[in-house]
């Protein structure tokens, strides 16, 4: 398996002939590295709900691609008519989760090109569609490596950190976020030592995120979701870093399920608690964390996904939220490419857009 | 499958010719009810160690059963023939699990009968330990009972109720502790709804929990372990209530890891922690938490049990503690079948023994 494959970003990419997305399965690793090529729109829904492709920004990414793709799909040369067949492809991929904001995000700046060049050619917006795909990418390869550098700011040479879910290279571009400023450091020399909650119920910091640290060298060890409260108290944990789905104006932060309870026992154990992501994951029509729509999954993930047999009795009923919101009060730091947002958050997120 | 297999009392029994002791292997459940048969002490040993019988009453019983079979297996008239072989029985069958105080307080009780018989001849002392490890689980019984009864107190119909890992009649005998409350409850027409943690790495509150609540016709609703804290914030959990495995002077609680991680989280969302269990849980020899001896079990337990394939690369590390300490700061009370312990609790609990 090529040993940078995760960390280049060409998690997601633009095929040779710009008629397909070509994405690493995420559901495949750590078993096995596949790629998968998503050509319509159904494939690139699939793609997103099944969580082949997962991690806001890198929805976000393959959403930009995605719509591209089938933009050149559109058979007419009637602006109004490409408009409309572009907006119904827009909703449907939209659709697909609903609480990662980058996606409508993505698809909102692809539909901002059709829309403000009415008086060009299909042609020509097809290749200023082109354009902002590959934009939105390199501003996010930009992005990962400015919150990197302003996360490695927070800790130092030895520390331990704890981290949950996946926000490295898979889930955005190039070094991530939450991993990003461990694998700038590690390229610097720096050693960490990092605990990774495992993330049930899909297991994403068992599947991705011990697997990219195994493979950037950096001392990583996996954790139950249940046993955070365990290495903190023994005092391994000097900081908490954790990405982030949908950010409020307030602060409040929507991030995989588990990650408001890592907030809370970091806050018990005063260890501070810090969320790094872009500002494309900042929602300013949303107040605060109740505006955030949280997604529910299937039961069968908890009881019988991944399982030989079933782990738990037949119809079983189950609770299953993929995020929860964390308060902006069990925060101590959100890093933006831009600058590291303290208390009170209002204030200082709303300085980020002045 | 019996409806009522598991709240009869028969999880552990004596065979019939008294030669063997049968468990249900609940390691698996829920997905067939198998029994198993132990006559020797490598046998014991195993299904204490591999979780066979689990929770800290039934591992208690279990070992008062199994050391009389063992026993029963000595081969000489000389009473210190019989009390050395006993002895390295005895050590041998303690050493399966460390964390646990019932499986050496029952193991204890059972070698008091000898040392305090040492007049009578082996066919006595074997008839007196009979009738000690059949009081061992008679006892058992009654003081499940009456912790249910005193945590019965705590709660009212309709409350929602979370619950880690299991101590329910599986765990122990009949109604079970943490259980308990919610079972007697049911049988007197009362309803509750009850949130189980499935309890990683082992899944006892999905296998297990999920499964007895169910077959007693209990409103249950299993989550992932990381989900504790949105039901809690969502305003769904009136009450928490765990079992434990060894309580210290100062109530400081060992349990299931992940347990101290629900009594922060309930800190935080000001909802009552309750601990239930046995007196014989307590040991007056631990001052304070760090002196309770904490179980590290094996990786793959973590990273490859269960799963149809590995679920993390080959290799990585993992800390798999398999429970860890409440701090008494935590715990709103300790349900005992002499009563309820509040703080201070260096005063409640030493009044329980006088």
């Amino acid at each position: 398996m090529d040993k940078t494959i995760t960390i280049n970003g060409d998690n997601v990419k633009l095929s040779e002939d710009k008629k397909a997305v070509i994405l690493i399965d995420q559901t495949k690793l750590p078993n096995s590295l596949e790629y998968v090529t998503v050509q319509t729109a159904e494939e690139l829904f699939d793609a997103i709900f099944l969580l082949k492709v997962r991690g806001a920004p890198a929805i976000g990414i393959a959403a930009a691609y995605g719509i591209y793709v089938l933009a050149g799909q559109i058979e007419t040369d009637n602006y109004e008519d490409f408009l409309d067949k572009f907006r119904k492809q827009k909703a449907y991929i939209s659709s697909s989760r609903p609480t990662a904001v980058n996606l409508s995000w993505a698809l909102n700046r692809m539909e901002g090109i059709v829309l403000n060049n009415s008086d060009k050619s299909i042609f020509e917006i097809l290749a200023l569609l082109e354009k902002e795909c590959l934009s939105i990418h390199e501003e996010d390869m930009a992005m990962c490596l400015a919150i990197s550098e302003h996360g490695l700011t927070l800790i130092k040479d030895g520390d331990g950190i704890l981290t949950h879910c996946n926000a490295g290279p898979l889930a955005t571009s190039k070094y991530g976020t939450a991993l990003g400023p461990l694998l700038l450091g590690k390229e610097r020399g720096m050693e960490f030592r990092v605990f990774a909650d495992e993330t049930r119920p899909l297991l994403q910091g068992a599947r991705l995120t011990s697997f990219e640290l195994n493979q950037a060298g950096i001392d990583v060890t996996l954790i139950c979701d249940n046993m955070a409260a365990m290495v903190m108290k023994n005092g391994w944990i000097n900081a908490c870093f954790v990405g982030c789905d949908r950010i409020a104006a307030n602060g409040d932060t929507a991030n995989k399920i588990g990650t408001s309870a890592v907030a809370i026992l970091a806050k018990h154990y005063s260890i501070p608690f810090y969320v790094l992501g872009p500002t494309s994951t900042i929602d300013l029509n949303c107040e605060n964390g109740d505006d955030i729509e949280i997604e529910l999954r299937v039961p069968r993930e908890i009881s019988e996904k991944f399982y030989v047999q079933p782990m738990a009795p037949t119809g079983v009923k189950c609770y299953n939220p993929a995020f929860d919101v964390t308060d902006h009060s069990l925060i101590t730091g959100i890093v933006t490419e831009k600058g590291i947002c303290r208390p009170p958050y209002r204030e200082s997120i709303a300085a980020l857009f002045r």
